[in-house]
């Protein structure tokens, strides 16, 4: 317990419970309920505007004041690539014929940023409590912007190695990304999928590594999953999927149908929908395209030539070209308030 | 605590402890330390001829009066296949050129049979306390024989689907091999790899599936594995690769080598080796022919192709063809004896 205790100072909370930031299915309103439980809420940036940003930590701040933790990706920006771009539409030709959908319409996928100076103007002007990095760390000229804030740092790493690295530049908290975990793999040493780590391998192995607080990420989907983590060496957990399921998560009717009917190996890691492996639920677009297809343009472009198509499909009540992320203890989490599920787990910590 | 007590019943041990059989890296003198130190030791019988396994479990019977788990493949034996014998002959022609061995030189690895009569006859004959079967079950008729004798019937499921599978047909103990897992996949409902589940999301999910009692195998590297395990609702672990350190281990020095230097992130699931997907440390042949190839003959018949080549690098001190079965937790345990393994083991699951 006692790295559990530098954790939740660290991270100012009650509870060693982080919801995981999770791009496109989630605002504010699920930081607030798990800040507001005791738990740390987090707001994926990735995705959003400097004014977004701004706005959903002011109405962060005014529903609560828990401690807030923003996260960003620090991914390469790849240049736009025209041949790339032109192969990938040539894979998808036959579905965007088959739908009926203009090919030649311009993607229109939300843009990804890494980490730049801009953000870090955020960072300085918002004063999140907690930064948390995926992919890597930014320059470390922006880290030591981040640090003079005052900021916890957290980054994510899927391999021992990675997870070095991440100490060795600063961070205050290593969050131990196993296999099983929904969404982006953090990996930013290593690009071959096929030497992840699960969590039940990784955390005790990251533990003896570093010499920071670690949190499990992956598989953590009950509070059996917040017991085993501890006992595997984590000062706490990172849960992502499982809050999916919460009232306060924002996907879509298909999505939440989909992450319902999930079963545990019902997941694929796939690059199909951005470039990067990521798991999710296996549908048409994984099974036919991928999991993994070297075809696939460079993070995070490929999103970019599936906008129409999941739009239009999405539309018809298709889930065939959406990417819907998720871990692969997806069957174990049901249906309840981000608060009930931040207890729960907290309850399972013995700090609630 | 309530299933780990049905367990020991079923398994006749002090120890929720259960040794992983490990074909071609152990005989009878790691289960027999196993065995006299309160947990389950297993006979890998895949390997072996029927006077081999008479003579291994007679010395186990003289050594001690603790259970004995004997364990079987249940493959469908594949018929001789000229053509891709040729295709991977082809494959490796560059390797046998480069190590000057002759191309033609029959394979000789050890014959691997399914379960059936002739060693049903062994169980009838042998009696062991606990039947373990990998890679699905034998045909009902075998399966209601060994059940006749009296022997506690184990198998591993790699998936919930295959749990359910398992204990319809009257398993009374599964095996929840993860991801994480060395050697052979017990995979027989799909050959997917990319579906594997990591055994922190898988244990708990199976768990919940069936009624009886669930043995976590993959990634225990030391005793905070088992803590974990019981807490995501195992009744006991299965411990594999942390018993190759063992001085009752019997591998080649090569291998031990490579065990005591690997990482985490440093295994793959390959079926470069058998023809069947198996958890091994990065080797030459692993990444320069796989990790999966489609063109490796169906399982066993691959590693007969292999064996000429094997054997010479193996002389020359290279374990550059030879399959170092090892899990993702490999840098977990260290070198100890059996007994002592075990015990440790159990003193975390809380038994000793």
């Amino acid at each position: 317990m006692a790295d559990t205790r530098r954790l939740l100072e660290l991270l100012r909370v009650r509870h060693p419970v982080v919801q995981a930031p999770m791009a496109g299915a989630q605002d504010q309103e699920l930081a607030i309920a798990v800040g507001e439980a005791g738990g740390l809420g987090s707001l994926p940036c990735a995705l959003l505007t400097p004014s977004d940003v701004r706005r959903m930590v002011g109405q962060f701040r005014q529903a609560t004041r828990a401690p807030l933790n923003l996260n960003f990706f620090c991914h390469s920006a790849p240049a736009p690539d025209a041949t790339a771009d032109a192969e990938f539409r040539a894979l998808l030709a036959p579905y965007y014929r088959e739908l009926g959908v203009d090919a030649r319409a311009p993607g229109s996928a939300p843009e990804r940023q890494p980490f730049n100076r801009e953000h870090c103007g955020l960072v300085e002007e918002l004063r999140p409590e907690v930064v948390s990095f995926h992919f890597g760390l930014p320059t470390p000229e922006l880290l030591r912007r981040v640090r003079a804030t005052g900021a916890t740092i957290m980054a994510s790493a899927t391999t021992v190695a990675e997870a070095r690295k991440l100490t060795a530049a600063g961070c205050d908290v290593i969050i131990a990304q196993g296999a099983e975990a929904g969404g982006h793999r953090s990996m930013f040493l290593t690009s071959d999928v096929a030497g992840q780590v699960g969590t039940f391998a990784l955390v005790p192995q990251v533990v003896d590594a570093v010499n920071v607080p670690v949190l499990a990420a992956g598989g953590v989907g009950d509070a059996r999953g917040v017991v085993a983590a501890l006992a595997l060496g984590a000062s706490g957990v990172q849960v992502g999927t499982a809050y999916l399921f919460c009232i306060e998560s924002r996907i879509s009717a298909l999505y939440r149908r989909a992450l319902t009917m999930a079963h545990d190996d019902e997941t694929r890691i796939t690059n199909v929908f951005t470039g990067r492996p990521a798991r999710a639920l296996r549908n048409r677009l994984v099974d036919e395209l991928g999991p993994l297809n070297a075809a696939v343009p460079a993070f995070p472009l490929a999103a970019n030539s599936l906008a129409p198509l999941r739009a239009h499909a999405e539309r018809a009540g298709l889930a065939d070209f959406s990417p819907l992320w998720a871990g692969q203890a997806a069957a174990l989490p049901g249906q309840r308030s981000a608060r009930e599920l931040t207890l729960l787990l907290a309850r399972a910590a013995g700090t609630a």
